[in-house]
């Protein structure tokens, strides 16, 4: 089924956040209701962790309470999102099905207690989940104040893999219907590797705690099942919900943070696609994670809106040291999101709970109560946010595309490969925030997937690259495409084997070379390499560290090459013409100021001008039916101009002629009528 | 029942140690006797580690070895501390009682060969314990050489939670009786967060391996049931004895390094409080962390003189680098405890065992035997302590108390706080040292107990802080005390709940503020705060990290304020007159020489003058009878001359008039008789 | 039985690999023997990870592809070093026999679907691996191609204690077969101590799981016990061979890396002595390591030659970072092993796997092919190799002998020791290092061996030293060796329990000191010495660090004082006329550079004269019966000569007359016959 355009709630951009009431008196019921309006909020998620109360008994429920809140809310004029609370069953589930339990690696059985769902291989709890999600849409399909379902919550987190006995069962029977026959398996996973060759399907298991590593094709089909399994468990709630219901239905993913599940195939499965993210606080420019997560959640919607459905309004309670946000950054994260394809602009959560394990995570409304700075800047925002509604529905466009490919993700996770300093999500992150601080805007792609539409697709981490996939990107170039590739990628095929004709082979042509042999260096060494002469950068200097290789050119012409370190004097960048397209190859790790030369060159051959916006601000457009909206962001301590076609600013109303000042800190939104649109970037 | 006043030998400072006979021949004993006596040892403990030698069977019993040895020491002169060897219960005990075994958190049950109790909560052990103490009761209640008991070793050492099917009946009844309803136990426990409300008693369970974090409340009372159950044990050993015999009990407590149990509770169960204390290698001020358990070890005993159960002669064996203690540290050492309250100073162990985990352990008498060092330094101890006789009975007075409540550590210690970097200890042990520079003898205090005769109190820790116990501080400013207190505390209440009305609100009157948020800073991030104009101070500038906030000021001064960070421009410490006192706040982590000023400043308030002592000169006076027995350590590198009252030094028979030369790492005793006292400080 | 001289190839150095044509289709074996012949391979080594091949269900064998194989390679004239598979059980054992399983010591079994073998205790498996063993010598006994027999695969690797209960009564019946009586089992285990006294063997366990630490002398107990059970496996797959074939029988070690086995007591068992060595990455002088390794080997072997069963042609793929092997080092790998006595030379593995865990470690045939630089240099090592016949069966002489005990390395490694920066093989490598750089050749020797050979012989970490031991050093000193014993040396007996008399005191005769205390140094701490007037060293400093003493002089000569740290002024390195021999004795942690005077002054002692080879050329002798082959291995990366006498360089063919060129990188093997024999060195 195809996602939705965008969210149900009509014309404006939602704004609100998890909502629990059931965590309080009634009484503050009502004053929540009227600090919401207060706020502007129109959507709210409720339920999330509500089974116990909704259930407090096995297959007795209570709905007393809940058809009071929708009233409540409904005629407050707060749009619901209804959760079903199967993220967390109640005791008397575990306590009934104790087998039911998710068990670890090394065979712990994890308890009740915490937060984190059932072993989705369980029969019991897909019994028990399909029927609470049928009671509440039964009851709930006609309520006004329902606009949408929200199933679960946060899939694969905070616990993924089970190594339970129903996980075992189920994991048997999922590889007899993907394999057919033991042989089948057994050449899949090339078991006669270890002389690990099964004769019986009942002595196929889970990739359980071994003596050595694990068989890496079990443990990648082993990640797949996973998905699979989660993926079912949403599947049989969401049947359950239409079977009653018209309203769509979503559930919440981490995009980029939480790689259990494969979000290509998730997005087929909702009708809504909707992210949660927040900051990491030891990193020093978190915006640009954010606005990575973002394109990635736009790219799985297919380019369609999508919805916050959680971020926070100040520091969260789990990284080690939790960084308050500073005066402005939930706004300028909130409009970041926007920029990037949010219609809606959701937190965890409405009110600071006193209890439990988050108590510390920031709210909308915090334990200081509404005197305080989070609260004002929050009213602020529902503000600015109900001014904003024209851009809802509007549509970003990409000239470049990374590749996102979460089965090569998992497959390079796995253990003795040739260095533990080679991180694939380092990788994307650094190409990303090159093309980020270039300003050049882009979506992420499957490998697989049509890449017609881009002028530079970069592949910083595709270990995993299968034949077709392979072809996919050949005939990419042949097109007139511009491909980026770096190192360790095209290595194995999707059973985790080295292709045939040895690394890179799959990519042969369209990069002209293969890889003899990888190069890793030592902790902490670093070498330099020098640009050949022939173009502008000719003799410069860079450095980089933790790989080189032993490159077998086969056409491809020299960039840059080593002046040091095991492959001292043999290429280290290369670029190959191929057809109408152009193929880079670099092949060791460059920091994100010194990927700058290699993206310019990139750049040029894929007709993409990068942008001359000033250092640290971040400028994002929608495209809307008659006007692009202009999402300007300054993340820097200086105040700056930016150039830009004529229009109106949103968030003031005052019109923009040329050039706008943006202020250390502020976000602007221009609005400008396709008839006058011109500069500013994509 | 209120503990002795101090150890039962009558009228000198008990000296010895553990003596584990049962480890060498018969041959060998004699020996021991010989050297004691030479050492001038006259108190041993017997029988730790013994079950196996008086119950090799279960029930059948072999008194007959520790018969002839209690013969052999009371003829000898030598009196004995009689153990309960219930901390290590024989191989047939876990062999008969598998179930009984400690489980951890991950499931694991812990099995034999170690050193470690059974399960607390286990019916078997219990009866067993009990059966052996009470035989040990019945034999030696009238035995001459007995006087007094010790039960059991460390509780709480080196394992206290344990999660094994017994535990968790226990914990349920521990709970129903605490709680009575479920109800109150899902109110207290805040279950509505997560959906983890409990709908029947059997639902609930130990806090053992889960998902993501556990429930805090309920780690929190985990902790409370874990001391209660050791302690359940305890009295039911000592009620065991008390049947039967007469002596005083007493078990040794480790103050200050194991957090399982609660002293303050523990201390109104025993006769005699004991203690034991290892430095910490790797910590260059030793002597501080020392003076620290010595101080709360007292105070646990509300004051009254207490045993030093166990020290070491010199290095340990269970640290990662076990250094050895230099010369005359043994006697520094030994002594610093005497000035604090101790009336005995023993040893682990008398004689170094050849075998087993600890035989690097340093002991009385070493393996090098008698010509070593240790061995001439152990003679020349006992000979000084026997010279210390009058001071026996004396007691040390304070003006200062610093807060210690273990149920606030237990609680800070659980997951998911803002900061890994707050440290509840660490801000203990700063504070304390600051106090301990400045020469100024503190007490320790629950937050709950009468401060009326401190004239200052500090609260470095107070992260859990009960309404009842803030009252308490509040009656104590506006009484005309001056209150202390650090950053991250009066966050939550009894339940691990925030208190409503935010955080430090309990405070609030007397603190004159609230704290809008926490701003924890980044790892290894500084920050400067300027000292407010209008005082000595004004314009210093003092450097901290690890926390900021922003204080939300109502009525405080501001004595000081951050110059950069997130709440640069705010305030930073704060002084609010309140009743006839005074409450300073301190909202950031300041290292041990950026205190002094706020000290300094509080003194003040508080009419305390700090000492003017040399550096690294400790000074700590007992108050007996009739005298005052100033203890002057010198820890440092230099000779330095003290100036006090005229009176004896004991340990060399000296008169002292005004001034006492005090060479480099020597320790004094001088008596002062009370007509003459004056200068020294308290 | 005695091991054999020499492999039973005949007249060549081995050369080869291990095969494993069951990962392949048949097609590719016809390439794999064209590619065998040209790169010069005269011995594989088959069927290792075969057994889910050769028994696809439980006594169903199927040796038809075997049969084929073994023809196809007689055919070629490849010769077979044929492996019984019982390092990898196939997974219908681990399903019919769950039992079987290894268990963790936290109690977790280990399942299938990685490498490692089943519990070496497990009556099933015994059976199980008898059974295949016996079926394959039958089948194979009389096959040409078959001149050797290769039993599992690595024992102790990658795991080797087992807690299942199985290995729990093993462990029983070995104790009682090991101690008679309950009485002797407590007294060697001290379990007095603690009061762990076993009333009844049933309640004796294995050192699983515990509280604090385990009893050391069980713990010493179990890995003697762990190394016993590997080796009745090994021992029951021998016999089941010699039952059957004539062939001698190995089992490939894994010397100086993996100290679960106690190499001098398989030395025992075993036909031909041969080993794996892989360098590791991180070292930047791994040279040293495999020239300890191959030494270690030649030692276990008795001097005789042995066979290098594994290395690499490059990188391996299981540490951190793997790093590929240079050009050229491959060859001096090799020949550095055959310089120390290898008479094969053998890779891990013929043919690349392109899947499982191992994909990524280097073979003689990479995944590039037969264009790629590894492979130029297998071919043209495999045609040095062929060059170097005549070396083969000659043998290395030592002057010197470093001290290695396995069950002292054991203890040394248990819990609870002075110091974690005081590490057993660290020291054995510093003193290897200094004699490596000395030109000094050496053996390896146990304590309790015959040491009357050597002029020298080196104690780096006799932490275990028996009275027997001690007793033999003793004799060996009188009759006019010399000894140099490090500190941490003769500290406990066969039960890990301190020897009476004290620290050292089995030594103290010939060291004419005993050791007090132990003093040591804090993290990072270093220490100054000063060298003795009175030799050429008067006056010299050294710098060292971990660790210093309190040494109790008992005839002694001071050599070297502290002049800082704990021990200032006191003894640091002395040195001791005992007999006709010398005794020294270092207390502190020298640095190799550090090292240099001591044995500088120990060799002359000796009689021992360094080599004045060039900085980091290796230079060692072989000795036949009627010429020398010197192997001359230049580490650098400088050109040098080397001065030798008159001969012939068999790699190259060329006449030596007095000196040689070796450039960078280079090795020669100069043939001197022994008529010319004269400098370069033993």
């Amino acid at each position: 089924m195809a996602t939705s355009t965008t969210w149900p709630g009509g014309s404006v951009v939602a704004f609100g956040g998890d909502y629990n009431p059931e965590q309080w008196p009634r009484e503050t019921w009502a004053e929540d209701l009227a600090l919401m309006r207060k706020a502007g909020v129109t959507l709210v998620s409720v339920g999330i962790f509500a089974w116990a109360a909704l259930e407090p008994r096995e297959g007795a429920f209570d709905f007393c309470w809940l058809d009071d809140l929708l009233d409540l809310l409904h005629a407050g004029g707060i749009a619901v999102d209804l959760a079903t609370p199967t993220a967390s069953p109640p005791a008397w589930f575990f306590a009934t099905y104790p087998e039911a339990r998710v068990v670890t690696r090394d065979g712990t059985a994890l308890g009740f207690g915490s937060r984190g769902m059932a072993s989705p291989s369980s029969p019991a709890y897909r019994r028990a989940s399909v029927r609470i999600a049928t009671a509440l849409a039964e009851r709930y399909a006609d309520h006004p104040a329902v606009v949408m379902w929200h199933v679960h919550n946060e899939y694969g987190a905070p616990v993924g893999e089970d190594y339970s006995p129903a996980a075992v069962t189920a994991f048997r029977a999922w590889l007899r219907a993907r394999y057919g026959s033991l042989d089948a398996l057994n050449s899949a996973w090339g078991t006669a590797f270890w002389g690990q060759t099964y004769g019986a399907w009942s002595h196929v298991g889970a990739p359980a705690a071994t003596a050595s590593v694990a068989n890496p094709a079990q443990r990648l089909d082993f990640a797949r099942f996973t998905d699979h399994q989660l993926r079912a468990c949403f599947v049989a709630e969401r049947d359950a919900i239409r079977a009653h219901a018209s309203q769509p239905v979503t559930t919440n993913f981490m995009a980029a943070e939480c790689l259990t599940t494969d979000l290509w195939a998730w997005a087929r499965e909702v009708d809504i696609i909707s992210n949660d993210h927040y900051l990491t606080a030891a990193d020093p420019r978190g915006h640009v994670g954010l606005a990575l997560a973002a394109d990635l959640t736009r790219s799985v919607a297919g380019g369609r809106p999508w919805l916050l459905m959680e971020h926070s309004t100040s520091a969260v309670n789990w990284q080690p040291r939790n960084i308050a946000k500073r005066p402005g950054e939930m706004a300028r994260n909130s409009l970041a999101h926007l920029a990037r394809g949010a219609d809606g602009i959701l937190f965890f959560q409405w009110r600071a709970s006193r209890a439990g394990a988050e108590k510390f995570h920031s709210a909308m409304l915090p334990h200081a109560g509404t005197s305080s700075r989070v609260w004002h800047e929050v009213t602020a925002l529902g503000a600015d946010v109900a001014r904003l509604a024209p851009v809802q529905g509007s549509r970003v466009r990409a000239d470049a595309a990374i590749l996102w490919d979460t089965e090569s993700l998992w497959a390079q996770g796995l253990d003795w490969h040739p260095s533990v300093d080679v991180r694939a999500q380092e990788r994307i992150r650094a190409y990303y925030e090159r093309l980020w601080l270039d300003g050049v805007t882009v979506d992420f792609a499957h490998p697989a997937a049509d890449l017609a539409s881009y002028r530079l697709v970069v592949a910083p981490a595709s270990y995993l690259l299968t034949q077709a996939a392979a072809d996919n990107l050949r005939a990419y170039v042949a097109g007139g495409g511009t491909l980026v590739v770096s190192f360790f990628s095209a290595i194995v095929d999707e059973n985790d084997a080295v292709h045939r004709g040895g690394f890179v082979a799959p990519l042969r042509e369209v990069l002209g070379l293969t890889v003899e042999e990888f190069l890793p260096l030592r902790a902490a060494e670093t070498t330099r390499l020098a640009w050949a002469d022939g173009d502008g950068d000719g003799g410069r200097e860079l450095v980089a560290d933790v790989w080189q290789e032993h490159i077998a050119l086969e056409g491809a012409d020299v960039v840059a090459t080593y002046l040091d370190g095991p492959a001292r004097g043999r290429a280290a960048i290369t670029r190959r013409r191929h057809g109408s397209g152009t193929g880079w190859y670099v092949s060791t790790r460059l920091g994100i100021p010194e990927l700058a030369p290699v993206l310019r060159a990139a750049y040029a051959d894929a007709g993409i001008a990068p942008s001359d916006r000033p250092q640290d601000v971040e400028i994002v457009t929608r495209h809307g039916d008659d006007a692009d909206f202009l999402v300007a962001i300054n993340h820097g301590d200086e105040d700056v101009k930016v150039h830009l076609s004529r229009g109106v600013e949103l968030l003031s109303g005052d019109p923009v002629t040329g050039a706008l000042d943006l202020p250390a800190g502020a976000v602007a939104v221009v609005r400008v009528e396709q008839a006058d649109a011109g500069g500013g970037g994509r």
